[in-house]
């Protein structure tokens, strides 16, 4: 039959580059001639680049966020221009689950040795190390994923969120892994050769002072976010109405609940300028115990399944919609992974693991 | 930690039987230590089964079903009971899109050359060939799966449904391989090695006299019941106000705009005796262009994904809920199948294949 209107078919390429293309010994979920039912993309980071660094540099005070919190977020973002410093840095808040505003940091490398170097120098400074014990507390999750342990999918080409803005490859042109559940995994290269599966518990000592969580092998994380900067009011009304609902309904129930699906922690948090301003964008970010424990989540869970109905409609109800859609996901080893917390409340991110420690997880 | 209550994980086996077991060159979806969230079954053919056989035996006449067709449709039944007969026999009906009563028997054998001289035998008369041209319709869909290109799911190892009524080897564990998607093809022996992807297009003559439908490589069926005989009131209640709405929904879609996304036909039946008088069961039975493809629909249509949520609220709400869910599907290479249809309308069953021919499909 006739591959289309233009005589073939649109260009389609793999997410995974062509560098980080091996002999897949583990096989994809779709046959070569998938098509997906509608465009997306991946960022492309240069050759050279081997992992990338991703840090959250939080702190956090009872609400509202005390001047004293303030003033050490607005600290950590000076250290950030310092010497060997992230590529991308941009500010986040949240209130969590205990009532705790947090004002967050997300910074971005493409280099792990110049942030071995940014991060051994300031780490003392960052965590509040030698100070005072003071009226807020301070957090840092940093992860580094292998560049073959890190996806990206974007509903558009032309939305420099988070890892986009390190990657100077720019965009992909459209993939095919993607519009189906597993391709997530069908995305990420070492997924063409292992199963990703966990190994070993977090380690979460006593609460008190400066506290390290020691994570466990494969462990995954996502950034999974949305902008309606671009939105019309019939888009923004859609998406306040029927689908912001159901994911801020997901989000709450991983944030308070996802210990029983394997999810150690998880914040929904609003992109915000210095002043804690907040923007027209959004995102989840989340931890779990492995790949496929998010895989089931996504796929299965009423709660991600609700957000997923909501967003077909919604996709269906608005032609051409402009709500941009991000995703980024790292699965990483033990070593490649960095959670440090000072004079947090007990369940500040990955410090509330414990809560996710399941019978039978081992 | 601990791996459950009672010290042992509960003995789970494999949906694919010990002597259809090879090594894998294709993946399953889940690890090893997936645990699925609720048990489910896969029934037990003799190791000396090889293919199984399927036949659905059918007679139409514009709505209500003419004594003609029910002659028909008994003589049919007669047939059934001779040498080399089905081991099991059913009844089922469905009005379909054109508003034809069609009146079906059900077959099943476990011995493809006992069902090979049967056939041979009798097809002249299942079909109605060399019968002055009567009022109503016959039609003759029959498959033969390899043993390994068969998997069935059962809820209850106590439903002897469809396929369970054939297998000698009863029913088997808990299985592993179920509640994600992506299960159905673990599930399948075959799939261990083979991607199952569909070579070549059905062939539909014209539509006069008796016509064969040619079909093609790897199509794949599904045959998916439900039984509600066992339920009390309120089950039933939230069964048919909450869920079969939805089902009926799905399946309404893919009778009639199927095509679109690579389904020929679909039925959605309900068991009956053989004068008509349905039954407490019903099943929907569909023809795909691929097992892909109904992967897709299952996991990402939203009339699936519908049916999917429902079923879900379902079972959070009726704890210990009676109702009995079946499946069984077969990946089909060309000559496992045979469709012939005498005097009937231009879109029954894979008849109207012709709708579900795609561009770009091949």
């Amino acid at each position: 039959m006739a591959p289309g209107p233009g005589g073939l078919e649109p260009a389609m390429e793999s997410s995974i580059p062509a560098h980080l293309t091996v002999k897949r010994t583990r096989t994809k979920r779709v046959g070569e001639n998938y098509t997906p039912p509608y465009p997306s993309y991946s960022v492309r980071f240069a050759e050279g680049v081997s992992n990338l660094v991703c840090a959250f540099l939080g702190v956090q005070s009872k609400q509202p966020l005390s001047r004293e919190a303030k003033a050490a977020s607005d600290g950590m973002w000076e250290l950030c221009a310092r010497d060997d410093g992230p590529i991308s840095r941009e500010h986040a808040v949240h209130t969590d689950e205990q009532g705790f505003d947090n004002q967050v940091i997300i910074a971005y490398w493409d280099d792990a040795e110049a942030y071995g170097r940014w991060f051994q120098e300031h780490r003392d400074a960052l965590i509040g190390a030698g100070l005072e014990p003071a009226g807020h507390g301070r957090w840092i999750e940093a992860f580094a994923p292998e560049a073959r342990g890190f996806e990206t999918l974007y509903s558009s080409n032309t939305f420099p969120e988070g890892a986009a803005r390190v990657a100077t490859g720019a965009y992909s042109g459209e993939i095919q892994e993607h519009g189906y559940w597993g391709s997530m995994r069908d995305r990420l290269p070492i997924a063409q050769t292992e199963a990703l599966e966990p190994a070993g518990d977090p380690f979460i000592p006593d609460n008190s002072g400066i506290v390290r969580v020691e994570p466990h092998h494969n462990l995954a994380v996502i950034r999974s976010g949305q902008d309606w900067s671009l939105c019309e009011d019939s888009e923004l009304a859609s998406y306040f109405g029927d689908v912001e609902p159901q994911l801020k309904a997901g989000m709450d129930f991983l944030t308070t609940e996802g210990a029983s699906i394997g999810c150690y922690a998880n914040r929904y948090m609003t992109s915000s300028d210095g002043d804690g301003t907040v923007l027209e964008q959004s995102f989840g970010l989340s931890f779990w115990h492995s790949l496929e424990d998010m895989e089931r989540w996504a796929e299965s869970h009423p709660t991600h399944v609700a957000i997923f109905m909501a967003a077909m409609k919604f996709l269906q109800a608005n032609a051409g919609a402009k709500l941009r859609l991000s995703h980024e996901v790292a699965v990483v080893s033990r070593d490649q992974q960095y959670y440090e917390y000072n004079n947090c409340h007990s369940t500040t991110g990955i410090l509330g693991a414990g809560r996710a420690l399941r019978v039978g997880h081992a």
